[in-house]
This record gives C-alpha cells, structure tokens and sequence, in this order.
C-alpha cells in the first residue's frame, strides 16, 4: 500500500520558512528607530531590500518548480531542505554584509575574496538544489521542460564555480571580475535555450 | 506547454508575511512586563493597536483583491513583492514612532514634515500596488469592477501625493493639514462611484 | 456581482498568528541557556507551558469554531481580527507574570487585584468575540448549533465579569476569590446545556 | 449532528510552528555578523545544520502520519499539541549546548549525565506521540500499517528510557554509552518489522 505524497504540505513548509525570514530581516531595523535617525537608515534601506528582493527572486524559482511538476518524493524533499537551510544561512550575513557594505567600512582584498568565496558557494548550492530537484522530476515526469530546467540551472553552479576559483586565486578582484563573471549567465542561458529547443523541437 | 500558476501559494506567502509582522509588533511589549509597569504600557498598547489594526486592513484589502479575481501572472506577483515590502518596512517604524508620539516627546517643524513625508510615500506606494494589481487583473478579466477598483485606489495615490507636497512645502503644518487631507478619501471615492456606476450601468 | 468570502485564508491568517505566538514564547528561553542553569529555568518551563497549552486552547476553540459553520462575512472577519490582537496582547505579559509568580517574587494586595482586572476583561474579551462570531454565523445559518456555542459562550463573558468586580472591589481577594468563581463555569455550562437540549429537542 | 475535523488547519498550525522555528534558529547567527568574524562561526554553523535537520526530521515523521491517514479527533490534536511543545522547549537549547559544546567548553561529568538525561525525555516524549498518535489512528482505520508504526515508535520510547537509566546511573558514561545505545535502534526496529511483515503477511 502507498501513501500520497501531500504537495501543499511542503509548500506551506517553505513558504513560511521564506515569508518568517524575508519578515525577520526588517525587524531590527525599526526597532530603534526615532524620528531623527530615519534619514540614517538608508544603508539599511538598501541591505534590506536587496535582501528582501533575492529572497523573493529564490522563492519565485521554488514556486516555479511546483508549478511544472507535481511529482514530490522524499529526494525532493531532502534537496528541499537544503535549499531551505542555505536560503536560511546565507540571507542573514548577506544583509549585515551588505549593511556594513553600504555603511562605507573599508576592508581589505582578503577578507573581499573570502565573502566573494563565501557567496559564490552559497549561489551553486542553491542552484544545485534546484538543478536536482529538476533532474529527479525529470526522471518520473519525463517531461522535456523539466530537463531544460535542470540544465539550465546547472549553468548557474558552473558560473559559481568559476566566480570561486578567480576569487579564490585573486584573479581580477581588484576589478570586482569574480562579481562581473555573472554576467556569462545571460549569453550562456541564451545559447543552452536556443540549442536545446532545437535539438528537441520544442517550442518556446 | 504553459503551467498554471498556484493563487494558494501567493496567498500562503502573503498570510505568512501578514501573520508573522503582527505577531512581532507585540513582542517587545510583553518582553519586561512586570506587574507594576503594565499600567505604564498604554502608549504602547495604543501604539500596538494602531498598528495591528492598520495592518489587519491592509490584509483585508488584499484579501479583496484575490477575492475578487483568479487571475495571477508574473507582473502581480512582483507587484505583491513590492506590496509586501513597503508593509514590513513601514509598519515597524510606524509603531515606534506612534509610541514616541503617544509618549509625549517633544518634536520640532521639521522633523513633523519629514513624518508626513514619509509616510505619504509609504501610504502611496502601498495603494500604487493594489491600483496596479486590479489594472493587471482587468486587463485579462475584462471585470468592470476590477477596473473600478483600479481607479477607486488611484484616488488614494493623489490623495497620498497632495499630503506629500503640503508636508513638504510645510502648507498648513502646524494645523496638521497634512494629515486632514485624507479626509478628502471620503467624498472623492463616493463621487467617483457614483459616476463610475452611472456610466456603466453598473449595480452597486 | 458577489464575490465569495475565502475561509481558507482567514483560517491560514489566524494559524499563522498562533504558531508563531507559540514559538516566540520559547525563545527567549533557551537563548542563553548554558548547562548549569537548565535547572534553574523550572519557573520558565512551567510559565511557558501554561501560555503554551491555553494558547493551544483558545485555537482548538477557533478551530471548532470555523469547522462548525462555512459562514463568512466582514463582521466575522472583524471579529477575528480582535480576537487574534486580545490573544496575541494578552499572552506574552501572561507568560512573564506567570514567570515572576512562580520565581517566588512577593506582590502586595493592589497589585494582586489589578492582576485579576486585567486578566477578566482579557477572558471576557475572547469569549466576547467567540459568543459574537457564533451568533453573526447563527443568524446566517439557522443552525441551532451555533446558538447554543453563542449563548454558552456568553456564560463565559458573565463570569469573567463577576471575577472583575470581585477583583475590583477586593471582595475575597485575599483567598483567591476572583480566581475560584471560574469553577462557576462547570455547573453554569452543565445547566444551561442540559436546559437548551430539553428546549429544542436535540440530542447531544 | 457532527462536525467534520479539518486536517489541513492541523496542519498549517503544525507547519507554522516547525517553519518559524526553524528560521529562529538561524537569526542570531547573523546578527552580528561582519566579515572577519564570519569564519568564526562554524561552531554556531555545526549547531545551526544539526538542529536544523533534527528538526526537518521531525517534520518528516509527522508530515508521514498524516500522510497514512486522515482520522483526526480530539486526541490526535492534543497529542500534536504536546509533540510541538516537546520540540519547541526542546530545540532551542539543543542548539545553544551544541554551540558551547563545538565551542569547546569543559563540562563535568554530572554535568554529562543532565545533558543525556535530559535529552532521553525529550527524545522519548518525542516519539511517545508519535506512537500514541499512530495507535489512536489505528483504532479507527484498522489500518495494520499504522498498527506497525505505532509499535515501531515504541522501540524508540524504550530506547529512549534506556539511555536515560544509564545516564542516571552514570554507566559507561565517560565513553558515551547512552548516547551509543541509540544504534540499537538500528537492530531492533529491523526484527521488529522482519516479524511484523510475517506475522501479519504484509508486504514491505
């Protein structure tokens, strides 16, 4: 005898695990605010709406995945929380980085390739966590879209990884190239997209 | 092959969202409450209030909204992102300085402008959302009163600009100009109806 | 053009605000929990478990609530909506007078009553609500039901009441008077239930 | 006249409290995070990931009873209710004695054997729901799978108390005997299921 699987269960997991977090950033930043200081807070301003931003970017991507396939399984649901888990580790330092960013401290090259480390791992492990969860719905839905997703994520850990190495190396820092070399996702999607919609004559 | 998008999700997320900033604004409250200082809470309380019940009818505006429609696509969910996120970063600022406020300090002209200012953007932005949110929706559903709505909102944003430009320009400060403008809502949204229904034949 | 009310929603608001009223009752406990001193957290435990299993209570009564009729309207909502802000006001100074009363702190006789006020308009404001809600759903769905849970309810409100003029008025304070008259709810409940079944010929 | 029990509400509750939990355990972490201290924190990182996937698993456990059934009553809620206030009491300072634990302090020995005895309570509370769930469920559904579960969780309750007997009584403490008797459950709840499946001719 099987048990069903129940989709809105995970769904309502993670969809508090994201909205508790992206609530969370704000808190500290009103808690003590008075009249006066609110013209100070515009570091805190942006920290916390790039944060707030990303985090919706990566629950967008969570959400589309559900959409194209309602296949779940203890896999998806093991890689579901590792998504969870970076998500939850990384947005946090993510915002105060960005605060004491914005804040003007200075910091040196070292500590500037660490975070570039840091974030770079971070990136392939999200999308490495989506990248698997499109293989293995792939490999039940046999639906084609959802090979497209897999791969076109894993371009995403492949980026990451390369921001890595030329942080890790100190290659370019100076010029911010570990952070530039983000930008090779928008041609290399584009290609994956066209050559893989050929290949399978799919539509767009 | 399109995928259907998922209303329940958007609404989990929202309610999380909603739920959770609530739940915060009285948590500082209770913190150090001993027995002898609870009576010394009532600027809290009523700042507290303020806010949960403000908060509570922005949740009820969009609860109308996805009443009142099913259609969901990728600009309303940005458009709720936006939403979302002018509520978490206005309300936690609003209820310190309501608790300021009731708390009897002392402040000057300036600082009263820059209030008004303030909140005129947040309370414009938010009402932007939702008049964007129904324009969206009634391009697809071609429900007149989605439309009615989308201009029924529209009102509020003028009515959030015209406090913005009397606090900015410091017209009628002293006397609270500012903040008695909104009184203006009333009569410009029942004109509006009024007009809007006669036009379109439309039962109230 | 009526557009349906969403139970799901309101219910997913609600749960939200008491999961996480729940869980931040906890927290502060364990924050700075060493070895030594899990000993010594005895008052917080059991300051923690009392909010946490009342908290429990009143949602099984709002889960009954909304299991027992389908029945929604602005009214209901509203009422929800002061529900959730008593609850969530009342809760967290519960828990730390709880946590000073079991950590042996010595309160003199005004501060006791001032206890008992607050605490029986808190009591007599939830069930208000209830008691409202039951009879808003009752003269909708005609369900006798739901005005027997209205009228039992209203038992609760009465004695809240009674143990705030007790408290008021000092009447029995010293033996826990305004405490001991809730065991009135018992036998109040009892009569009134076995009267509204022989009155309307229902079963149990 | 009955009532119909809504499982989804149960849930929601349920999911709120793991997903709050959850992302509270992560927060202080990055608090007051800047960029030299970050490679400080792998021991609150170690912490962090061990409670975090203790803790999805026990989602994991509850989120699988309610896949194999759909009897909910008033016991299943109360005994839901003790199971979330039994890994809310118990998460938090599991991850803060992890932290001072990596963190390299020095404890005693009796110090050791509060630690284990704590944590075998909670451990045997834990899943003492969660097999009085099961049985509860299984005295309605006659369902011989929940029968199985239910049993399968009293092994861990045994387990459970046995590690905390040999903490008491400091056997084999200083080379960790009661937490290495966790991997009887390894052996045992294999014979277990090797007899139940005969016994019973199930299928695995």
């Amino acid at each position: 005898m099987k048990f069903l699987h129940s989709k809105s269960r995970l769904e309502a997991l993670s969809d508090g695990v994201f909205a508790f977090a992206a609530t969370l950033m704000v808190v500290n930043i009103g808690a003590d605010t008075n009249i006066t200081s609110f013209k100070d807070e515009l570091p805190n301003f942006i920290s916390f709406a790039v944060s707030f931003f990303v985090m919706m970017g990566i629950w967008k991507v969570h959400y589309n995945f559900f959409r194209r396939t309602n296949y779940i399984d203890n896999w998806i649901i093991a890689l579901n929380m590792i998504l969870l888990f970076t998500v939850l580790f990384y947005i946090f330092p993510v915002r105060s980085l960005l605060s004491t960013g914005f804040g003007g401290q200075r910091i040196n090259i070292d500590e500037f390739s660490n975070i570039f480390q840091l974030y770079s791992i971070g990136f392939s492990l999200i999308f490495l966590s989506f990248c698997l969860m499109y293989f293995r719905a792939f490999k039940n839905d046999k639906n084609l879209k959802l090979l497209f997703y897999s791969r076109h994520f894993f371009i995403f850990i492949i980026v990451g990884i390369i921001s890595f190495i030329l942080a890790k190396f100190q290659i370019g820092l100076r010029y911010g190239v570990p952070g530039f070399v983000y930008i090779l996702l928008g041609p290399l999607c584009y290609f994956h997209s066209v050559k893989f919609h050929k290949k399978h004559n799919l539509e767009y």
